[in-house]
């Protein structure tokens, strides 16, 4: 069989056995933050699942978890799990999916990965459906999950672009602890009970202390001043929007937030758009909950939820064909299990049910 | 006597009597958390204080605070208090400055006003002393102290306009609670241990929980979608910085931070320039400390410092024209407390000492 890296495509449905009673899953990375939504957004949805897997590595095999009132054990992840897996969530860092998806592929897996290992791979889909779910043919082994921030900006930049055309994107995220795992999460909660008893504070996840700070640097930081998450939002915006040139720029900051990112946006457009115009066309946008003018969603309000929230949109003072708003969503849900469980969705159509 | 905001002259130095002793100093909203800062700014400078005058509404009268070691008790603010004043820092609410500042000014005192009662009244310098302090002749009667967000904004949007011409500002800001004042800072604190404790949380200066979230809203809110700091950002910019026409948008944030506001601020500029030039130019900036390549400062660095801290200078992707940077002031101290002192330093210079 060809690397699947090479041709990523599989047998097209007519060549492979109807699942009546259901499809096998397999999540990777079951123990971490996103795997552990995975198995709530999965229990939430309708697809008729027959076995579900739960993989990490060693380090969390053995570990129990629930998945609609059943006990499932963690096992490590090995060329015979993945066998007989139809669908295979990926989110257990990108060395993992580097290593593994390839071979879940190649063992007739639809892979879906929620790193950054192949997400700017010209070879392979970054998808999220409201915005390009049309590309997917069925056919594909490895689709890629963009980045939890990245997700909601596209899909609020979607239905601007299609309306009235995208020339310019700068963007400044609030970004939450749980974008860098359970432990950071951990990491943020011993922060404050330190500093609000006196005791001295410990950071390990995070560069510095977080609890009542903002950090302006996620990820690694590039040559040119930029970090390696602003890469992401910039290089995937452009893949997923197929919009290869748009400028885009962005800051991304930690806020001492435990679930939710927030981002501001500021938009240049081809062709000027009223407030209401804009606030149509984003009320009618898919996947997007609008705030009454004004209003505004934070963290708080999103967390939990399967949406991408708009608020305060209105007209940039600076330039009459742009637009500033504010967007918000759970970066563990529609940033991350909810966008890939929507992809292995979209794919079980694709593939004829 | 003439309105003082219709003349904003007082007598020049020669007429007024020299104070070999020192000066008479009153600050208004003593017991406030910029009023605090005040103090220990006064302390901190060699500004020949003869007397202080510590100044409040009814309601905080007679409360004692040090200053130089000395107890002083607050006095409620009425005429006879301000008679002898030569220099008076209000910081009290907009009501008290409107009602109380031409009084202070009437009776012969230099008012720098830390309020938005005057600060857009084209009669009344907007000073932040590092970037037009030379619009002082030492006659004016008020002096308007600009919003804590736009000074240290424009600190470092000076020295990129003199050596590179400014085109257009965008800015997003994360704002501390001190910001709203001491009793901000309460709530935050409350609603930090009361979710640390399973109790319900309240709020009351801000519209709702702050405590793990960003509230993406600060004043009240205007009609085209903007709010009332927003505003303030833009139209003290182009104030401060001698550009009337200059497009500026900003999106005002709240985060769950006690003391120091940050700020990115994308700058498109009239010429290029490289991230070393940009740096260069920073770095020789009056009033800043610039960050090393890469690195960046925090709300928690910039507490307690009187400079305006810049880092993660970088040419926007989006514009070959444009950089990207991050800023952080502390805003009890520079944001306010510091550059009114600083602006009754200059004054007193002014005046011939």
């Amino acid at each position: 069989m060809a690397h699947p890296l090479d041709s990523f495509t599989l047998p097209s449905f007519s060549e492979v056995t109807l699942k009546k009673q259901g499809y096998v899953f397999a999540i990777v990375g079951a123990t971490g933050a996103v795997g552990a939504e995975m198995l709530t957004v999965l229990a939430e949805q309708d697809i008729p699942i027959r076995e579900l897997r739960l993989l990490a590595s060693e380090r969390s095999a053995g570990v129990e978890l629930m998945f609609k009132h059943q006990s499932l054990k963690v096992q490590p992840i090995s060329e015979a799990a993945l066998k007989g897996v139809d669908y295979a969530l990926f989110s257990a860092g990108t060395e993992i999916s580097a290593a593994w998806a390839p071979k879940a592929a190649a063992l007739g897996a639809v892979v879906v990965d929620n790193t950054r290992a192949f997400r700017m791979d010209p070879r392979i889909p970054l998808i999220v459906p409201e915005v390009n779910g049309a590309l997917l043919t069925g056919r594909e082994a490895i689709i890629a999950n963009p980045n939890c921030s990245t997700i909601q900006l596209v899909v609020a930049l979607k239905p601007l672009h299609d309306r009235f055309g995208l020339e310019r994107v700068i963007t400044c995220t609030y970004q939450s602890a749980s974008g860098a795992g359970r432990e950071a999460m951990d990491e943020l909660r011993d922060q404050v009970v330190d500093l609000l008893n006196f005791r001295e504070v410990q950071h390990d996840i995070f560069p510095r202390r977080l609890a009542f700070d903002v950090i302006p640097t996620i990820d690694q930081r590039l040559e040119d001043g930029y970090t390696g998450e602003e890469e992401k939002m910039i290089r995937e915006t452009q893949k997923i929007m197929g919009l290869p040139d748009l400028p885009v720029s962005a800051t991304c900051v930690r806020v001492p937030v435990f679930i939710g990112h927030c981002l501001s946006a500021n938009v240049a457009l081809k062709q000027a758009a009223s407030r209401e115009a804009a606030r149509e066309a984003l009320a009618a946008g898919a996947g997007i909950v609008l705030s009454e003018p004004g209003e505004f969603p934070t963290a708080a309000d999103v967390a939990g939820q399967d949406e991408v929230y708009v608020g305060r949109v209105r007209v940039d003072r600076s330039n009459p064909r742009g637009l500033e708003m504010w967007v918000a969503a759970d970066n563990l849900r529609k940033g991350a299990a909810t966008n890939s469980v929507q992809i292995a969705a979209l794919m079980i159509q694709k593939r004829g049910g």
